[in-house]
């Protein structure tokens, strides 16, 4: 069942009925202000950092669910409403919601008045712009009310909700015209402030929450709404709001159109008052002039249009299959800058109060989103490595604005230095950009000294071989992927982190799957290595690699598959001697990734494996069977009910490595029906199953053995979106950006005729044509460059600016 | 205007409207297992620990406010409604809900039914039980549902808050019979799981909070009960409820009562399970049984009334003022009792989930229940001494669960240590243990060894003397009472800590406060040392003391009133040198308290500058003029906006500081003025203006300064509630503990013709008329013990179980 449908012209998702199975939102915002929105209109503005400055409230969990927003009541002779259904649940006679690249455009009809609101937030600017237009499309003339409506949070969002004895005693606002300034705790320390603006003269307003709700009354039914007259209240601790009243009159046919802002100012702290606990509001009012007529929304919506056309023509196929090119031209690209942006903080299940970007995360976030923005993966790529020690481990996780090392989760996931290989590799192979290694990065933070990144990679690449335990493979440490098997921890303690507690000295427990990272990860440092004349410490690293993998077939290969890891008792886990997790997915998608087995066809063996034991019609789970009980051994992984989770649940960040270690034996067929079965657009159709936006991967799908099989949750922030990304982009349509030129390398269906990719790198732009007249899956049979034949498969690096056509065909 | 009343006789408050100006609570529970529930039936279950240990699920700040509880919604042939109106808001014919002590009754009334709702716990068990009686008061028959309804929170309140990402996959249930067991995470670390079971058949149950709300919807428009039909949901992640679906049906007149139980149960690790996945619901059912019958509810309920009325009868006076009555016999004594329980942890303005007692807080809390629970309050004492450090300092806060000071807060108030005197004579005075004293009690749980608690309280002593600033006066440390007053501080951060951040060295800021109360404290270390043969500490010790009067007098006194403090530049505080907080409350309070300036005239000049400078009709003020700024010497104080908190907020707990000032100069009529004027039992008429409930005291009342002047905020859980009890019970009715005897000293009101106090000390049982045939306010002319005169003021200490009659006229 859909809720809506793809509108690829406006590279837009149309949701069609209010009552979707979950809130499906969309995310404002590309520099330092970011918006959450609901189809609906719920949802939450920040700036910067969700935790720390949180402009307005939203309740997690709340029932109803998603309660809370930026809203606009229409009083209308007594009846009231909200263009988005939410949160008055008037009938509308007219809904549609449409999610387009930052912005979101709802609009609600009831008894002839048609309200569209459309938000944004306009580059250059730290806040939200929302117009709302008003139509009477009705045969008489109308008189009505608008009362917009929000709540601001007391900045610390974390604090905001737990520290009322406080909180409730000093929220503070000033109205000067028609803008509501939020200015608690300004008179103190803070330097900032927001503000909330209409570009016209007002009726009334409302900045304190009871005077506009009522008492007792929900944001179903304030009593400024009901009652169509605002209560010009004034703050005074409790709980700050900001609402504009506004009457108009409009004659049949007519439309108005008012112009919103929410803002976010910080003043130097000479600068701060206008005089004594008046704020400065000149920088406000400079804000609000550059948005004050329509035109000017006009013209910053072009722009915001035009960033997003810079960024996603970076790549963009043309092919038979809509839902794939909706993908891969909008929809997956989009979701990568959104984790970009976000990283894990803030989504309907993130709570935006978690501090921390993760080590491993921002590495593999990088993979999707490179390509767009090169110059931030740069930057990202010198924070990360400034968290890492000087024996190449490295904090689990930094705080993006101090870009400190997280001290209470700390170090000891020992996968973690593996992934800045993988990620500078990525950023150089797309860049060209060598001089990247030879920057001067600190190790943690300056604590431990500093040295180049290359010297940074090798430390990564030793700290595996310098903890290797009893079979040579690498020790596993407090965790890798994906945090949740814990083999030294052993906790017994409700509520203890599984992560942070190490109650065993870890010398033992060994993971197959970082020694197959190892293998993918090492030969792009040996590359490096070699490329900057290091010879020796290539062939040394090389010679690491193959000991690795014969290591891995010797100790890590079960006989139908690989094993996960080795626990602290020096027992298998993940083998058919386990009565519980018998099979995992992560070492088969990364040992064959790596190439490991591929020639003595164990990696077919893995790969069959995978297929039938943890494929289901969703997905492939991550492990079978389900943990039934809770493993004193294995930690968190046994924690969660059978099917949710690690614990057998599809967890479809690593769907992909299965993808793409099937283009690695080159079934073609096997790759894209992995691919497709959790690809949110194919999954469109099941939307009541499913419940998350058809239009982005979530974290996790609930596995056969859940009681909710198919339903999704987590939605947005997950290294699902880049990993996905390089398996459509890459490995299964073949466009790989490498060191010396873009390899075109397809792994497709056999039944597949061809398609066009259009592709900028270092500049150029490769206009190809994938033909596949002989119905293969893979193998380049000749590539052509601007009419001319050429022999290798990798094209050229062009010269910036310069445009090519090129004509590959498969055979 | 009221919103109810007291009925004295059910030592009730009735509230006869759910319309009241805010949530009007009551707590539920003595021991281990504790509920807050409001006078619509809003509020939470906790056992032990309201953070770690959150039966149900609640939402602070909230809108609508307070929407969350357990609720029995009615289903009536197509109507359906709650009883305590709210979540439902349908009118009611009838309304009224009785606080009780640790009991709370609601009863609602709507189209010939009536509905009754009892919540208390049962001593000796870790369960609330709601018994509710549903009665046809029509002259037709009724067939109707009713449907049980409460949210369960995943243990962790604040992990329950932040952590989506996990928590919405792993919720389990279990359903038998007629109770619903919540079980999240029981099948990996916890042992422990609650249940709520109903003493009947059900027609239907749900678990699954969507399946019962149904989409979009909250709790006031639930689809089970619009429809009146169960959904039977097994819940499977997402948000876990209990429900039960129970179809009636009443002839004309007639009642039915049914018992409802939320319990929670620990199994030891051996007997977790009955089967795989099974819980062990033994203890439970034990549970369930023990209030199968209506007599064993009733049973139950008259246990816990002859509980109360052993605590409550310890204490108790006959006078012609009702009001006065009330509060010293039923709800100051409830309140303290209450305040020992929560300490400062779970109110409806206290999240739960902030961690700790405070050493300073939980000294004087005892104040106000030794005479009731003595045994719980050495306990205390012992636990508080432990975390002292071995120079006299103490942790600020401990954990109530591991005894072990906080290191987050830590150290460094040093007014800290001085209460621990207060506490421990208290204590003794009370029961005459001296014992206590040779307890041999840890320096920081044993990190810093341990001493005798005779020595913990000479090290506080020592302490101050050994911290001494330029004027001789003590040093303030990070602060004394009440935190806000940050003197060696500085800081410009947003949202930094004003209690943990120390930018400088604190040997300069001085505090008059600490000073009045060494002079207060100090005497009781002295004659504890007398007492065990000590003459020549006793001598030292009150040369101290005696010097500390002077350099108060000379250093700390501005004129009409005492210095607040020197600040880190030796500048002055609370002086009519400076331009805002000229005068603040705390020193005039204290000194006074402690005799200081009292020969000399100057204790009077500070209360009549209190009188003209402070007070307003709503309280005294904290400090005037308010601070218009932020003062970066100052700290956290000017942080609040003008009348707010301390910054010229009436902060009660210090209030009745200048009453039994006013005492120590005689003056009763003005300590009576003073202890009226904030005692909640005297604001009822102005419960519009007021707010919050009128039978417990609030911590803070807005004052002059503030927009919403009058208004309290953060009611029943403050040192207000112990400080208070104090105040009346001791200065101004006179009956005071002392270590020989019951000390009688009155300072009423010069009207006053006398009163009758019953008071039990040391087991023996004192009937005590006081009589004022002069009408003085203080002398006490002649006393007679069981018919007999004696000389002194002092009653004696009576065998265990007599029972004496005393008469002490005044003159």
């Amino acid at each position: 069942m859909k809720f809506g449908y793809f509108d690829d012209a406006n590279k837009e998702y149309v949701i069609q009925t209010p009552k979707t199975p979950y809130p499906w939102i969309n995310y404002l915002g590309n520099e330092q202000f970011f918006g959450l929105i609901s189809n609906t209109a719920g949802g939450y503005s920040f700036y910067r950092d969700a935790r720390l400055r949180r402009l307005t409230r939203y309740r997690y969990n709340n029932v109803p669910l998603d309660n809370g927003g930026r809203y606009f009541y229409v009083h209308d002779e007594g009846d009231y409403w909200t263009p988005g259904w939410m949160p008055v649940k008037r009938d509308l006679d007219f809904y549609e919601c449409r999610h387009g690249l930052g912005y979101t455009s709802i609009t609600g009809e009831r008894n002839g008045l048609k309200v569209n609101q459309l938000a944004f937030v306009p580059l250059g600017f730290n806040a939200e712009v929302y117009r709302v237009k008003v139509s009477n499309v009705s045969d008489s003339p109308k008189r009505v009310s608008l009362f917009s409506y929000l709540e601001f949070c007391l900045w610390n969002a974390h604090d905001d909700m737990t520290n009322f004895q406080r909180n409730l005693s000093i929220s503070e606002v000033e109205i000067e015209d028609s803008v509501i300034y939020h200015k608690t705790e300004y008179r103190e320390r803070r330097n900032h402030y927001a503000y909330y603006s209409v570009n016209r003269r007002i009726d009334g307003f409302d900045t304190d929450r009871d005077t506009f709700l009522g008492a007792f009354n929900g944001l179903d039914t304030p009593q400024v709404a009901s009652e169509g007259k605002s209560g010009n209240s004034v703050a005074s601790g409790w709980s700050p709001i900001a609402s504009h009243g506004i009457h108009l009159e409009l004659a049949p046919g007519e439309e108005q159109s008012l112009i919103f802002m929410l803002g976010y100012v910080e003043n130097p702290q000479e600068e701060k008052w206008e005089s004594l606990n008046v704020i400065n509001k000149k920088p406000a009012k400079a804000m609000i002039e550059a948005f004050a007529t329509d035109a000017q929304v006009d013209s910053a919506l072009a722009d915001l249009a035009a960033y997003w056309d810079g960024l996603l023509g970076k790549y963009s196929i043309q092919s038979s299959d809509d839902k794939l090119s909706l993908m891969v031209n909008i929809w997956n690209p989009y979701q990568c800058m959104v984790t970009f942006n976000m990283s894990r903080s803030a989504s309907y299940f993130e709570s935006g109060i978690g501090r921390g970007m993760g080590f491993r995360d921002s590495n593999q976030d990088l993979l999707g989103f490179v390509h767009q923005i090169p110059d931030r993966a740069r930057e990202r790529i010198i924070d990360i490595a400034s968290t890492q020690f000087d024996d190449g481990g490295a904090y689990h996780q930094y705080q993006p604005l101090t870009k400190q090392g997280n001290n209470e989760v700390g170090s000891g996931f020992n996968d973690d230095p593996l992934w800045l290989i993988t990620g500078t590799a990525a950023y150089i192979k797309e860049t060209g950009d060598y001089g990247i290694l030879d920057e001067d990065v600190p190790f943690d933070s300056g604590r431990q000294g500093s040295a180049t990144l290359f010297e940074h990679l090798k430390r990564s690449f030793d700290h595996v071989t310098n903890n290797l335990g009893p079979h040579g493979l690498p020790l596993i440490g407090r965790a890798d992927w994906n945090d949740c098997l814990n083999l030294n921890c052993f906790s017994e303690e409700p509520g203890e982190s599984f992560q942070t507690t190490t109650n065993l000295d870890g010398k033992t427990a060994e993971s197959v799957f970082i020694a197959g990272l190892f293998v993918f990860a090492g030969p792009d440092y040996a590359e490096l290595a070699r490329r900057r004349g290091l010879e020796d410490e290539a062939t040394r690293a090389e010679r690491e690699i193959e000991n690795m993998r014969k290591i891995t077939i010797e100790h890590g290969f079960d006989g139908d598959w690989f094993l996960r890891a080795y626990d602290y008792h020096g027992e298998k886990i993940g083998s058919r001697e386990n009565e519980e997790g018998q099979i995992f997915i992560e070492p088969q998608g990364f040992c064959v990734m790596a190439g490991i087995g591929v020639e003595e066809g164990l990696a077919e063996k893995a790969l069959n494996s995978v297929r039938d034991r943890l494929e289901t019609d969703y997905g492939i789970m991550l492990q079978q069977p389900a943990y039934s009980k809770y493993y004193l051994n294995l930690g968190e992984i046994s924690t969660y009910p059978p099917g949710y989770k690690e614990n057998a649940g599809i967890f479809c960040h690593n769907n992909p490595w299965v993808t793409i270690a099937e283009t690695v034996i080159g079934r073609g067929d096997r790759a894209f029906e992995t691919y497709a079965k959790i690809a949110p657009a194919y999954l469109e159709d099941i939307s009541e199953v499913h419940r998350m936006e058809p239009y982005v991967y979530s974290q996790m799908i609930a596995g056969r053995d859940a009681v909710r099989e198919g339903e999704a949750k987590n939605s947005w922030l997950t290294g699902t979106a880049a990993w996905n990304y390089v398996a459509i982009t890459q490995a299964i349509l073949g466009i790989q950006p490498d060191y010396d030129g873009l390899r075109i390398d397809p792994c497709i269906p056999q039944a597949w005729d061809g398609y066009k990719i259009t592709r900028s790198f270092r500049g150029a732009e490769y206009k190809i044509s994938i033909q596949n007249p002989d119905h293969v899956s893979k193998g380049v049979k000749s590539v052509t460059v601007d009419g001319s034949p050429i022999e290798s498969n990798v094209l050229p690096v062009f010269e910036a600016g310069s445009s090519h056509e090129v004509v590959v065909v498969l055979g």
